[in-house]
């Protein structure tokens, strides 16, 4: 029997699918509750206390590991990092064996990142514990999901009504496919936009996610507007031309936000290439929230830790 | 003067050379109390508060440094990991200086694991702090022998009369060579069965262990049945044929544990070669122990800690 | 504004150029009561309960990080370990974004290790936060220039009077540099001493500092003789001829020391090149106070961490 199987809502945050907006809210709420936290000087609430959270990541992304360590050493919790790269995993252990050890460590929940998509469910599977996907393959990254939507509703009180546009290579960003689930559920409208090679149609068929090329019609009317990180190695499998041209067309500047609504802001998952998919202009600018996202970050996670391990219904 | 010259029994854990039955028994009762706090929602006890453990391994293994240092955090030590890779170690310095810097750190325990065996005998007469030793060369790697004897234990209520069988490379493991020492202070028969290359003479000096070449003599009549890891490495030091014909005369399978005891068990220190020194069916079937004795680690290991660092005699 | 701003004294320490006698006093007095704390069974304080010390080593040194991380602990702060290796700086991130990044995750302090002179400072600059500097090019390590000035006061009870000789490559030496800035201010004398080519003049125009090629003359009457670790890569630089020839001359030994005040210490920051830069004799011999150093660098950075975080004026 698995954890999800004795609580009537899942244990777990691999993705949106089985989330209702009213579980969803709860979270947004009580990151508020956590912001006030952050803010005082004893930033440290002992909600979980004496529980063991592992970080487990497969890939490695030491920004992403340390905002979730932080967030559980705040709620009182230890903290245990397994890092896949100096393990057993190296030895050719599968991720099997390596979860079934870690969870008779008695482990009491799992943080995973994994470069192959579903992996966070498997351990979800294999352990029957809590976990949190922190990235998984293309599929999913639902917290940084989660804090952008927490920082366009701190901005205007509410999802409903309102259009982020997500703009650049879209085919393989989990956060662009994470955001396409979840922002419709909370009342917005997404716009996806990229060249042509890096939109992948399916998501298109999401409900209120609509896909273009073209970045004006992609932000004509948005209340925020999202560049991906470009990964530099995507510039060798024949997605993009240049650089340059990449920037001329997509990148996020005060150009392009001159189309935008008139108090717009600017997100970013980060890490940045300045004056690439962003100009340095935009991502340093009174429109931009960048850094008010990672500070939500550490609220968003702190409020899914609390309401996937403590949390009454 | 060292921590040892100031108690009554030695403070450190490098073999079972000065350990009576009695210690060891009150070890394993304690295990008991920790599985129990194991169980427990808050998997925390104070004992250790305000000491630091420092575990210093010289050698890589992420699994039992993890199993180490949850089981210290659990008794609320503070624990200070020292990875020898990345360390002063690595421009020269010696073990004496290394081990010198940390003391002065006033560390209150080492953890120690270390290529050379001998290692943590020396660590203990340079610190003269307690010290537990988690593998050092060929030599000792006492707490996998301590659980191995827990687990087996747990099954059968005590360890007087039965029988372990112990295949595999007999050799290069400190695992055998553990088990060989403590487990006929505990009443029980050691049998060592591996090709004749991998069986050091000297061990079947010790009472009560036998060695064997036979495969079926060796589980014969025994009531746990335990598959050493296969060092890849050894293969190519002309101790082996091929794995394909290791495996057809050493695998512990099903075939095999028909000549055992009925109700024998299966054990593995991890991490599994499935299918070369084990079968994936004994290993996963309901004989095996192996996932109990991950368990049962994180209980010896904090009742290790707990008699060196606070027991009374 | 910064957290500078907002205090009379500055909440950093990166050189030692606003510090007046009086704080540095302060420092060292307090540094007494912070061993005293190590010596007791329970070497915890809850000081610092709540805020969270982040570690930027930009450079690797695990001993230096390791002390820090003990010391901010045993204040009963928790520690967010940041590898500049491991993370987004690889990438390619600014400094800038780094910092504004962590700072955003709500980080009370930083202690940080950088190759380049000033980007301690910059740290502060970005994050408005107390920074200590534990390191920077070859400019300043503060801390370890305390805990030497420490040893020596805690051998003759005061500074004042007194004389400090530190021989090596004083040009590369950020320990040079910090002791030089440092002792003259609690009125000591220092004499920096090496070949020609590594004795930068600069440093022989700050008060109570003198240059000199001459180890003998050097060391005559000196209370206290430093030897600086000889870094390997220098030899390539063409600013030394050969390891012997440097020995020949340089090395701190029994019979150098033999021109010092008849009491006089032997001082290492350490790693140390035994019978390179200092003699195994020197180094372990009754004048050596260089174990003493590292116990109490742990009590002088316990110190700073309360005097920059709690301490009032």
């Amino acid at each position: 029997m698995t954890a999800a199987a004795t609580s009537a809502r899942p244990r777990h945050l691999l993705d949106f699918q089985d989330w209702s907006p009213e579980r969803l809210t709860a979270i947004l709420d009580n990151a508020d509750t956590m912001l006030q936290v952050l803010d005082r000087p004893v930033k440290k609430v002992p909600a979980l206390q004496g529980l063991t959270i592992c970080t487990a990541f497969f890939e490695n992304s030491t920004r992403t590991r340390t905002s979730f360590e932080l967030a559980a050493r705040r709620m009182s919790a230890d903290v245990m990092t397994f890092a896949a790269g100096a393990s057993s995993v190296s030895k050719g252990e599968s991720l099997r064996d390596t979860i079934e050890v870690l969870t008779q460590y008695k482990v009491d929940a799992y943080i995973v990142r994994h470069h192959a998509s579903g992996a966070a469910h498997l351990v979800h599977q294999y352990s029957g514990k809590p976990v949190i996907n922190a990235g998984d393959g293309r599929r999913a990254h639902p917290t940084q999901a989660l804090l952008d939507a927490y920082t366009v509703r701190q901005e205007y009180g509410s999802l409903e009504g309102k259009t982020v546009a997500i703009l650049g290579d879209v085919r393989h960003s989990r956060v662009a496919r994470s955001n396409a689930e979840l922002l419709p559920k909370l009342g917005a409208k997404v716009i996806l936009c990229g060249p042509a090679t890096l939109l992948p149609a399916d998501l298109g068929a999401l409900p209120g996610v609509t896909l273009t090329t073209d970045p004006v019609q992609a932000v004509r009317g948005a209340h925020a507007v999202m560049a991906l990180r470009l990964q530099q190695e995507r510039m060798t499998g024949g997605y993009l031309g240049s650089l340059q041209e990449y920037a001329d067309t997509y990148q996020v500047n005060e150009a392009l936000m001159g189309h935008a609504e008139s108090g717009a802001i600017v997100l970013h998952p980060g890490p940045m290439n300045r004056d690439v998919e962003i100009s340095a202009e935009a991502a340093d600018g009174p429109r931009s929230r960048i850094l008010k996202q990672v500070e939500n970050g550490q609220a968003i996670r702190m409020s899914v830790l609390y309401h996937l391990l403590v949390g009454r219904d």
